[in-house]
């Protein structure tokens, strides 16, 4: 793909080159002409010096201008086709380059499928996703939705590019920015249009093939509550929290998952601000309020604490006099922070972080309680506790399980999927003891290829499990006929297979039809490519790490920042986004960041 | 003030012409040289035209394009030139028109004013300004801080641009667009800062020349509630919504004040469609959810039903299948909608609003009862009650006096302060009854010459006052001296002052200093500049009305809606908000306007 990719690049500088001489020769031309005019004009000079040569040089510069004046729009139409060509020459390059990054050459092949026949389309295999994040939509955008009856169930109706959501807690970009509506991706030129609800998944029953969902939302209609059948059901809900059962976070901790969630803390941090500038407001109540606690070392508290010192050193402390009095403390359990990453890399965040008189990191700390003005901390190797009032406290410490992944798991049976982290799945993302549901992305785990819970990893799962559908349709569409043929037997046989799942787990079958199962084992299986791993530290720094199979490449500092911006650039999945986030960085480096508590 | 501009403007243009002069001049060198080079190889080719030409020709070539290569730099810098220069000459053309259209000359001015010792400054009159509309803004704008010890509280930290939060409500324009800091005009080049603290005005005591205060949002702090003296309050808070006392409006309806309103209504259309769209929603229901009614035909009603339908057909109708069944009802009590506007656009906008499908208009149409999901109205001829489902109430029937204005009024006395509009003031925008209380923009009325309740009124009056009180600055200290020398006297003076008020209104004389009287006496009074009315009338048309003296202009279309836009961009108090502005309104035309309900 990638020499393809080269050449591709090749021809546009071509391009470029050719705009180029043909300028060159353009130019050239001209210059003939002039030479002719000005050569005439040059000659008569010589023979008539004497004579008012005054006015012929009146005459001569009033031609020239004419003729500048003629020249000027030629030009300017010149050097527009010039500068024409280079926009050209780099969004070409830049698109093809798009494409090997996010993997999508098919995208584009895809464009040249033969649809399928309408008689053929009415027994289309029913299928379900829940949740719109990073693995189902994945997923959809690779799905041949004309091959399947294809319904996305969440509760909210738009995509979020999460690597940026940290940013929106400052306004460095706005969030709108980072959101794309579902519905964009439930049309698609060469393929059917898909069904959403917005609706969030009570229940599912695996073997009557059934979800239970209800509308969480303001609005309420006559019917808030519906049940869909399916023939696969994707889950794809994402995760938690994890709040490890500690009391009060939940009522006191801001989060770092939703829309809502960066709204609320850029409005605290504010809020807080506001009321510690009261008159009269006591000392002791001034630095409380001006305590921001990080909990939870991991990138997104790291990246989160810059954020937060960015805003401070290049916005707050413009407006707010007491700005200078805030006070950021990381707090991790770990020794370390950012365990993920190379020891290099981390004593160097460490080190820039605490660089600010403004921001702490308490590693091996754990958090006991929370109340509502003040946490309690626990030291891990000395086991003192101790209080810190607090004014906003922010909660980053990894996923738990949803309640709808839960109850799936519950209603399989806790001998089978019973892994703390989420719906137990094999190489092909099947949900073990189930029949037709599949899981990606955070709510999934393959105990035998554990993998991060990222964006990174979801996506390429959804893309993958997208790609295994379109390749399994046929067989799909047979498995159905047959069950549908002769539902009882096929219930029978469910009810074996299920005992048969749990004895050996991993040979795992899940449809009943062997020809089906045989096709799923020829597929190939998922590898996960990783493409490194990227963090802000702030002041325009970010740390990166590439892990070959044999070497480990990082870096640090500012052109890793710019390397960071261009990777979540490019992996930002609309054209839209990419406008709307480029201005807001361009908007909060010309105009700061907004202040305003609305 | 506009000759100067258009001496500017002109020699802006001369600018302009310099710069293109260079280019011809410069390109004029080059020729020469040109001809030079060229002249010289031509002859050559003449002498020997015989022998080898061709390694002539490809001399001549490689040096004239290696002279090329030599002159593509230079042609780009003299380009670059010529089109910054045109730029300039824009923003400087642009720079004066907008100091003439916001009256803001003495902004320039101010620069060259020479500051208060310090020795004076300790005994600074205290100003407390409530509020960050306009009225109150344009004050702060106009005053020179320094000559006063000046502090604002609102309960929002940010100045609003009102005529265009109707577009955020379908996403035109984001909010954040028209949100501009006030701490952002508390520090100023020339000036002291001025204290801003977000808190509610809880009440006023116009005797003991108190507010106090108290802290509405979600963080407290120890203290949350303070008092403050003042020798000069600027009542400014503006006016809360009318709901004419009907029960179930507060409750149910959306109103079109505040950010948050613009986001609840933009959640709600959405969220409407989203449960519209269930599976199984029974037809009657869908019709209820999709009914929208808007209650209230001035501007804003009006504004609002047009961005609702433009939303509608150029956005929801692409993605909802649902959306044709949209219907929007906009109901007036009066005959017409739009009864501040000449007939001609009163008909004009009744057409167009009605010649979409979705939209109908109810003139004669009182609300008298609303519920969470139905709303009861009354026809004001025929006294016929009908009950009408809806899932979206949008009420925009004007003002009400706000809690603190009431509290004011009381506290002054109900033989005074009688007006059910709000605070009766003087023509210097002295409120009756008290010392020391100015009010202006919506929160007051004037009764011998009332004005609308406008943006454009309320910023007269804001630089009005702010201009007066910068004249009056030397006589307010003195006065105020006076009263500290003696201040029971001064409470004396006080009491009888207020009987003799209470018996002849608009004679009154606020300070006890009769040179202070004086001194406001000879000031020239508050002239109000109607600059016109525009209102969008939805799918990129508009209306306006220029009332002359003897003549009104009235004009509707394509071009006023530009007219609209220009004047809106120009009415932006920052440079900031211009530019999101605009590239909002680019962004919304190229992309359309964000669905996605978060």
């Amino acid at each position: 793909m990638i020499s393809r990719a080269f050449s591709k690049v090749n021809k546009n500088q071509l391009i470029k080159t050719v705009t180029t001489n043909r300028i060159v020769s353009c130019n050239n031309r001209n210059n003939k002409s002039q030479l002719i005019q000005s050569f005439s004009t040059s000659t008569e000079n010589n023979n008539n010096n004497s004579n008012n040569s005054n006015e012929q040089n009146q005459q001569q510069q009033q031609q020239q201008q004419q003729h500048q004046k003629e020249q000027q729009p030629k030009k300017l139409i010149k050097e527009l086709g010039f500068f024409g060509g280079l926009v050209a020459a780099g969004l070409g390059g830049f698109w093809v380059i798009d494409m090997i990054v996010n993997d999508d050459f098919d995208s584009f092949t895809d464009k040249f499928r033969t649809r399928l026949p309408e008689s053929e389309r009415k027994k289309r295999p029913k299928i379900v996703i829940l949740g719109t994040g990073w693995g189902s939509l994945c997923f959809l955008r690779k799905l041949h939705t004309d091959l399947f009856d294809v319904t996305i169930i969440s509760p909210r109706n738009y995509f979020l590019f999460t690597p940026l959501l940290v940013g929106g807690t400052t306004g460095t970009v706005e969030v709108r920015s980072i959101m794309e509506p579902i519905r964009k991706y439930c049309k698609r030129a060469d393929a059917d249009d898909a069904t959403f609800y917005e609706a969030e998944c009570l229940s599912v029953d695996p073997v009557s093939k059934k979800v239970k969902c209800f509308d969480n939302s303001a609005v309420k209609g006559e019917v808030s509550e519906f049940e869909l059948e399916y023939d696969h059901l994707i889950v794809g809900v994402g995760a938690d929290n994890q709040t490890f059962g500690i009391p009060g976070v939940k009522e006191n901790a801001c989060f770092l998952k939703e829309i809502n969630d960066t709204r609320n803390i850029r409005d605290k941090i504010l809020d807080c601000l506001e009321t510690a500038s009261y008159p009269g407001q006591p000392e002791k109540e001034i630095d409380r309020l001006l305590n921001f606690v990080v909990v939870g070392g991991g990138p997104s508290g790291v990246e989160f604490t810059a954020e937060l010192n960015d805003f401070l050193q290049s916005d707050l402390l413009k407006t707010y006099p007491l700005a200078k009095r805030i006070n950021v403390t990381l707090v991790e359990a770990l020794p370390h922070i950012l365990t993920i990453f190379d020891k290099k890399i981390i004593d160097h965040v460490e080190k820039r972080l605490q660089s600010s008189n403004n921001t702490k990191i308490w590693t091996k700390t754990a958090v006991v309680g929370v109340r509502e003005k003040e946490i309690t901390v626990k030291n891990t190797s000395t086991k003192e506790e101790s209080v810190h009032p607090y004014g906003l406290l922010v909660w980053a410490t990894g996923n738990t399980p949803r309640k709808i992944t839960t109850q799936i798991m519950q209603s399989i049976g806790s001998d089978v999927q019973n892994n703390r982290r989420g719906l137990v799945v094999d190489d092909y993302f099947r949900v073990a003891g189930a029949d037709g549901i599949w899981s990606i992305g955070d709510a999934s785990i393959n105990p035998l290829k554990p993998l991060a819970q990222t964006a990174q990893v979801a996506s390429q799962q959804g893309r993958y499990l997208g790609r295994l559908f379109n390749q399994l349709a046929d067989e799909m569409n047979n498995d159905l006929i047959k069950k549908r043929e002769n539902p009882e037997a096929h219930k029978e046989q469910q009810k074996e297979k299920q005992q048969q799942e749990k004895a050996n787990l991993f040979n795992s079958i899940t449809g009943s039809n062997k020809s089906f199962e045989e096709a799923v084992k020829e597929k190939p299986l998922f590898r996960y490519k990783h493409m490194g791993t990227l963090a802000y530290v702030g002041d325009h720094q970010a740390v990166a790490e590439f892990k070959g199979d044999h070497s480990t490449t990082v870096s640090e500092g500012y052109i890793t920042y710019y390397l960071w911006r261009s990777v979540y650039f490019t992996k930002l999945l609309s054209f839209r986004n990419r406008a709307l986030v480029s201005f807001d960085w361009l908007k909060s480096s010309i105009f700061g960041r907004d202040i305003s508590r609305g």
